[in-house]
């Protein structure tokens, strides 16, 4: 899949995915204030994805409007990286994006406006290359990782939480692109695919990825993980994250701690794979890392029609941190960081 | 609510929990294969209650022909109960009351056939009665209990999963019996009702009782229990059980492990609220009890669409196995068992 984030003739096309499984349709952006509302409105989701789109985004704002100067276009980008930051809170990749399109901007003040608007595409379209690339070495670090769990054995049956995949990164995957990578080796048997309410993307991206691949897979409800562990029917489990704290704890998709817990109860080895831009050195631990609070409609309605009574009250916390200690090891593109790494 | 399972003039009537709680509907029965439908098709649900329902649904099966003596009789009602038995396989409370059942049916085989059928019913409405009876023991132990953890100071939030209320027992309830009880004596600021997927029983069911009662309430997701209890949101846990193994081992709504070992790994204490009857004194462990398997439509379809792209493969398994040893007590209407208990 290469076609969900495109940029072309001064527009960026996403590939909807909320509208995936079921339709294939695009959103063209034609500035920064629309990128942003579709970062929020996830449009695009997925940590590493969000990051390609907000430089994109930092970029189509260097566009919106003629400056005279590098000091009027500089204060006027100020405005822009806010915005697009803002988009979601918890996703790190979008900082380090818009860090990375900050500097870009910064780093040759002497040059004509437009030569830095050069400079700042050429850095977007850089990023997604590397990520990229980071994905695909983070699949096949992982795959080496899985050949060492099946020991030349048994395929595995491997559980996956959210979508972590091609459409999460805008290429390849990483939760989901270790799973590619063992797949093509013979490591892979099944995956089993928590839906991942609220919104699903389990069921929907996942799945749809899965499929597409020719990846044998099973959806199951958020609350089966632990009775299919428990009968030793999940060999391991690989999940993405949007940040990881200093300390090793990892924010990811409301749920992915429930797992990890029940993963760790049941001896069941359990995988973050991520970039090393997921990685935020300034944040000491997960309790410093903001959780996403959404709408309570994700939660209460689904596909049109609510599931509970009139008034009935909720949460959504988009995310939950998982501790470090139920983590085996962090698959990334520099190799596999096990969990026994301390940097503090 | 004593609108459940009514039984007047050879109809039982059943409250439809297929439509809660958008539509206050009734399903009348008139024999036992309808009532065997009934308790399969999930009209009627919840341990307990699937239990009372049966011995009525036996009763109906002793009045629908005319028998000429005892030895027919027995020899029909060994089908009526076969029938009955098989409509769902893992909550114990069917076999148990339809053993009683079967009991009264025997204990007099020289009595007339009308006689009997009279000491059928009285049975029926007994169980019903003493059911309803051990819920409000239950519920009074459990807000003991409930006084214990507070100690005093703050009012409890509590998390309970699936529905064991007044709908899943004909009655008072037993996990939401504890938390009924327990609200009344001024112990109770919140109840966490996970939504409880595949069939919303929590977001439905337990939801439409707690509203209707005035307990305030917050529905969530299956995978935010973990979330809250890492944030000290959640004082206890309280569910219910469909089978109760010898060794203490629990079988419970799917997803029903995976909260109990969040709660173990978050220092929540984790309650189960049952009768009696639920207890399996044949069934020496939790591997050994059969978890029913339902229809896949129920995992991959919601409000009449579909949640995943087309040929999606799923499982359903209806009900886990949660380990003696994550369970801090079993509610009675006996008093609290504590989890050191042995049998073996």
């Amino acid at each position: 899949m290469d076609n969900i984030i495109n940029f072309k003739g001064l527009k960026l096309v996403l590939l909807d995915q909320r509208k995936l499984p079921f339709k294939i349709a695009y959103k063209e952006l034609k500035d920064s204030s629309q990128t942003a509302e579709a970062i929020k409105k996830m449009v695009v989701r997925g940590a590493p994805a969000i990051g390609i789109t907000a430089a994109y985004g930092y970029y189509l704002g260097s566009m919106e409007k003629e400056f005279k100067d590098f000091k009027s276009l500089k204060i006027y980008m100020e405005r822009v990286g806010e915005k697009l930051l803002s988009s979601r809170p918890t996703a790190v990749n979008l900082k380090w994006a818009l860090n990375l399109m900050g500097k870009t901007l910064k780093e040759n003040p002497g040059l004509p406006v437009d030569k830095i608007r050069d400079n700042l595409l050429e850095r977007a379209e850089y990023i997604k290359e590397s990520e990229l690339a980071a994905n695909k070495k983070i699949g096949e670090y992982g795959a080496s990782e899985f050949e060492k769990i099946s020991a030349g054995k048994n395929k595995l049956k491997v559980l996956t939480h959210c979508n972590a995949g091609a459409l999460a990164t805008g290429g390849w995957g990483t939760a989901l692109g270790v799973i590619r990578s063992a797949f093509n080796r013979g490591l892979v048997k099944e995956v089993y695919a928590d839906e991942t309410r609220p919104r699903m993307q389990g069921a929907k991206l996942t799945c749809f990825e899965l499929k597409e691949e020719g990846i044998p897979y099973k959806l199951i409800t958020d609350g089966m993980a632990g009775y299919f562990m428990s009968r030793g029917e999940i060999d391991t489990v690989v999940v993405g994250a949007d940040r990881i704290a200093l300390n090793g704890d990892v924010a990811n998709k409301i749920g992915t701690s429930m797992v990890a817990i029940a993963a760790d109860y049941y001896n069941v080895p359990f995988y973050v794979a991520a970039p090393v831009s997921t990685f935020d050195f300034n944040c000491p631990t997960g309790g410093d890392i903001v959780i996403e609070e959404r709408s309570h409609e994700e939660v209460l309605v689904i596909n049109k029609k609510k599931i509970s009574p009139e008034g009935t009250k909720t949460s959504n916390p988009a995310f939950d941190i998982t501790k470090k200690s139920l983590i085996k090891g962090y698959i990334t593109e520099k190799g596999v960081v096990k969990s026994t790494y301390e940097l503090q």
